[in-house]
């Protein structure tokens, strides 16, 4: 069976350096099945590639690698990890960009990869996206190397994010990233707000709730759930984070009818 | 055989939307081969989706999947559709997206996915592409489900798009899109201009017409065949949009010789 | 065994035409596994285009076919070559975006393409990577065609490169490129420095030399070994090229200890 190798990093797409590390993991074992996640996360951002992870890994099927390369401390002495939670393995630096798929996965199992047990040549100190990760990646999903054999189990770090507050009939979270077209998608988990939303604020302006793009006015900014399970902001035929000079981390209130039940704050 | 599934969006690469619709096509199917046709259409141009799409699949081999999705009214009542055509399928919104390709595929047969008696689960309100479009490109390019069986005949959205115009010994159109090299590609079919062409005028400038870009000297505004068969308008060394101020949807003017016949003004 | 062919080009992403060159190759061989090396090459940039490809084909096993379609003369008299050094191939025009492959690999036997002889419709003149290069990777990469088979030996076009200049106990080199992160790589190989190297200036600014990203203070710029094996000066957590206002080609001196060796100037 065609095993799969997802690869999301910061690296971008212009240079050779996605590219490079696909040829190491293919020279390991060429039947691999290589996916692009995202190669577009801002530049070491760790907590936007945390959140991309956490989404996109449960749309795969069970056995694939992930490889999440956000790693501004490459060459320091901080490790590089592996986990495994249900049948999924992740390969990250030890920064916190696994924290999102932990929360979501609270008995993954997590290994500091042990590259010298392991037998590889030593690293750079400038890419191990290529060095220790691309061929642990296709060790791992080729099935040569057992994911308990990657090194000791470790402790690994994990970011505190601050979650959507409460406050009365107010629920007050961030925009958690402004995707291509400008949407603003939010930290705040639509699912569980059901239907007492009544209004949703960003900057000075106080938008409605619809069910879907199409529902808006042209040119109406409005709030609707987003792809992620979360409430976001978006501009019919329109850019809304240019349309309400909005960006990734500005604040986002929900309103919400007076009898609504308290939310859970987290998808 | 290795079936193939070609993505055309336009939802970028910096997000992880692509990497989604992957993941649940390979999900169903992990042997088939993706091929991104694009993912850089304007955001929401159905007539730039259109007309790549129409130029592009062509070039893939028969019981080839295309997907293409710019789909501004994404969960609204607008059907989505399969085509089939020769023994290309095609997976669109039901926006007139594919109305290139049925222009040059009159025979195609059209029809509207019932995604419900298909068995998919509920989809969002925001992302077909998702949890409609990749589910039933797999099934249909594995074999998995027949064409017939996606859902009854469907009448297609066409969108009317200007031709080209004859005007005596000139032949007016327009700029379809612009390359990534600033090259300015119009809807003005080369083919049939034959040797007549003496000069194309593009605002204010009169170029003349070259055979291949080396043939124009440093700096100059040229006009020549594109590799989509149209008439180009391209700067030696530089940036035609640049240098000639010009966008998509700009007046291209064709001037023939005298005696040129009458040309078919569609390619 | 899954045979690879890797693509690096200067089209983007943002049309169609690299999926339409993977159409081809797949419709001639769908079994065939394409990688991106990259399609962000600047624009016409034949040295950038053979610096990358010269780092990035050692990456990848034996029998990988490489094209790489940098291409300002297409539709000219230039050639179309094909090369092959260790068991890679290479397809490229003839106009140098070889040169640094044929440095590192001086055995390299190079042949003209003839298109005709091997049957190839008549190309356009725009788009060789099309009508050219693709169909003859897939041939080659499938065994179809035998190397032999492709055309007579040919003299390739070299690019004339300024290589590094030793002046004292200086060493005079350029940014060969700038990468997605803003750093400046440069062309001087840092494996012969040693652990000579006392200072990096470049523009006015003079600069230490440190071993990873995080020995640098927060904003600090520095120079450090990159991942192709040359000096790289970058900025911790910021953007060199925005902070130093450097671009490519702009000259870094390397200010060695008075009793270092007299280096070797390329890697």
């Amino acid at each position: 069976m065609t095993r799969i190798v997802s690869l999301l990093t910061d690296f971008g797409l212009s240079d050779p350096f996605v590219g490079v590390m696909k040829a190491v993991i293919l020279s390991h074992e060429p039947s691999l099945c290589i996916v692009d996640v995202s190669h577009g996360v801002p530049a070491q951002d760790i907590d936007v590639a945390a959140l991309w992870l956490s989404e996109a890994y449960r749309w795969f099927s069970r056995g694939a690698v992930h490889v999440c390369v956000v790693d501004p401390a490459v060459g320091s002495a901080r490790a590089a990890l592996a986990a495994r939670a249900g049948e999924h393995v992740f390969l990250a630096p030890d920064n916190g960009v696994l924290s999102d798929v932990l929360v979501r996965e609270p008995r993954a199992e997590v290994r500091r990869i042990d590259a010298l047990e392991l037998g590889l040549p030593i690293p750079s100190r400038t890419f191990h996206g290529r060095d220790v990760f691309a061929p642990i990646a296709a060790r791992l999903a080729s099935g040569e190397l057992c994911f308990a054999d990657v090194g000791p189990v470790h402790a690994p770090v994990r970011r505190a994010r601050a979650l959507p507050a409460r406050e009365q009939n107010r629920v007050i979270g961030r925009v958690s990233f402004v995707d291509h077209f400008g949407n603003l998608v939010s930290d705040v988990a639509a699912s569980v707000l059901g239907d007492g939303v009544e209004t949703v604020e960003i900057g000075e302006r106080r938008l409605r709730r619809v069910g879907t793009y199409s529902e808006a006015e042209p040119g109406e900014c409005v709030a609707l759930v987003s792809s992620f399970g979360t409430l976001e902001v978006a501009c019919r035929d329109g850019n809304a984070a240019e349309v309400l000079k909005a960006s990734r981390g500005d604040r986002v209130v929900v309103h919400l009818a007076a009898r609504a039940p308290a939310p859970e704050l987290r998808s």
